[in-house]
């Protein structure tokens, strides 16, 4: 099978934890050996957040030389190469010798008429407090908007509608070649009126670029893996239940949190419309399970009802 | 033909010039415009320096949390992500839609026992007075050296031994697609025990990197661009003269300057010693003439002669 896994930034640093390479390498390490198994059984594409290393490297930059700092795509550039790296290291380590890798810079294009380039939303990059948050905001033509008590500069997230080494992607697939690429969401570009392409300053939803790859691959199977085991129904309230299998249908009647669930269950979506194939949504250790639709939410066209038969409590016990 | 480019880090930013990403931009640009005629004729793969921009993320990651600074490997990991992501947009900007290009991650194994490890040379990072600079080496295990009338820390330069994409590089310039690859000497790793790697400490010399892809491929040519015309005899002595052509026995005679020159003119050797191709030394501009043996020093097996029959003035009004 091929096989589009899509790995959530919690995969490669657990909330609360200090962002050094050590943390991030340990927990790589362990994401490699949930992803082993589909390794060494199918073709694999590997695809990554960013989002705590972005704004890292935010912070870093601001911390050196505030008005030196980089641009988001020179940024997300940067996160690719790091993240990239540590994932072709340590999966690399668990895989037979000889089996290749190839982790691939993806710069995605996004429309410039986009709707989302006139409401930013993503939080980026140091606290301000109000005043200097105005000035930055003249000065640059950032857009701030408060976050709790103080200012933050957000951006937007457009949709990704090409992947620009979607070519290069897919010969590297049918050659048995292992794949990382389109990491935090790809580098947001678009296309410039003589030819071409420009950086931009955006962020894409890491989930949605991954639709768009599994897509373009014809994957037969899209893995979201997250810290929670399954997708939903009711989250947060006293009769939460996992939803187990749904067709796409079945999941546009439900609510789900903007910032965290909602882009999984409408990549899950997006995939499933214009494929053949499955989207998973769980926990990364059951990768492998999901791959065997036996864990996480599966989306399927045609599935029949939102509900899993097994109780929350039940689920949780049977995973290893 | 296949060709093996290496940029220099002069191509990258100028001496002097504020590194800021539009500086970069702007440079690469010049550099993408140099390359394209060799890149619409031949098979080119392109690797690049990275000394700036490693330092300065170090001096970023310095400025943020002094002690969470992030290893040397997984800087560079970053600078082949920044860098490669400028070259393959402004060359793919100037390149005829649909002719693919990919920048691949590349890490470089180097010998654990490489005796460059007994003497770390090469300056990373901030500057520190004495105290902070003893402080550091006690508490991190580095080498520090004096720079001027302040400290540096200082790191290993060990010899690239293999190439761990070699394969990955081979079938996609196989494929006709535009690599770029091996950025900054690449991330150097060592082979543990148990199998497989792990990142080092430690900067790979980008033009003995560049020597060793060129040798791997079987490049019929490996072109070193910087910001001089040629290696010269007796550089900066009054009767300084260009060396137009000669092989690797005629330059072993010769003296070149330990951290610009002499790399290079060692890598040439290297190479041209392992290939049938030819090696060559000099400007940016000229990478189309040099590839035609027409300016820049052509080091090939068997050539006779260090000098040039021009004097070097005649040479320089010849370029365009």
């Amino acid at each position: 099978m091929r096989v589009v896994a899509a790995l959530g930034g919690n995969a490669l640093l657990r909330r609360g934890q200090p962002m050094t390479a050590e943390n991030q390498r340990a927990n790589i390490r362990v994401a490699a050996r949930a992803l082993l198994p589909i390794a060494l059984e199918h073709d694999l594409v590997l695809t990554h957040g960013n989002g705590p290393q972005v704004g890292l490297l935010a912070l870093q930059n601001a911390a050196y030389r505030p008005d030196e700092g980089y641009p988001l795509d020179v940024l997300d550039a940067e996160t690719e190469g790091m993240i990239g790296y540590l994932l072709e290291q340590e999966l690399g380590n668990l895989l037979p010798s000889g089996r290749p890798m190839a982790t691939l810079l993806t710069r995605i294009a996004v429309d410039p008429a986009d709707p989302a380039f006139e409401r930013p939303t993503k939080p980026i990059g140091p606290m301000y407090e109000h005043d200097e948050a105005q000035r930055k905001a003249a000065e640059r033509g950032w857009t701030v908007a408060p976050d709790g008590a103080q200012w933050r500069r957000v951006v937007p997230s457009p949709q990704p509608r090409q992947i620009l080494e979607i070519g290069v992607i897919e010969l590297l697939v049918r050659e048995k070649v292992l794949v990382v690429c389109a990491g935090g969401g790809g580098i947001p570009v678009v296309a410039i009126p003589d030819g071409g392409y420009v950086g931009i300053e955006a962020v894409i939803d890491k989930d949605y670029a991954g639709a768009l790859l599994a897509t373009l691959l014809h994957a037969d199977a899209f893995l979201m893996l997250t810290d929670v085991d399954a997708a939903y129904e009711g989250w947060g309230g006293p009769d939460a239940r996992p939803i187990r299998t749904a067709s796409p249908d079945d999941l546009e009647s439900l609510e789900f949190a903007a910032g965290s669930m909602g882009p999984k269950v409408e990549a899950a979506c997006r995939f499933v419309r214009a494929n053949s194939g499955y989207a998973a949504i769980g926990s990364l250790a059951d990768a492998p399970k999901m791959l065997r639709r036996e864990a996480g939410t599966i989306v399927a066209a045609g599935a029949q009802g939102v509900r899993d038969p097994e109780p929350a409590e039940e689920l949780s016990a049977a995973r290893p």
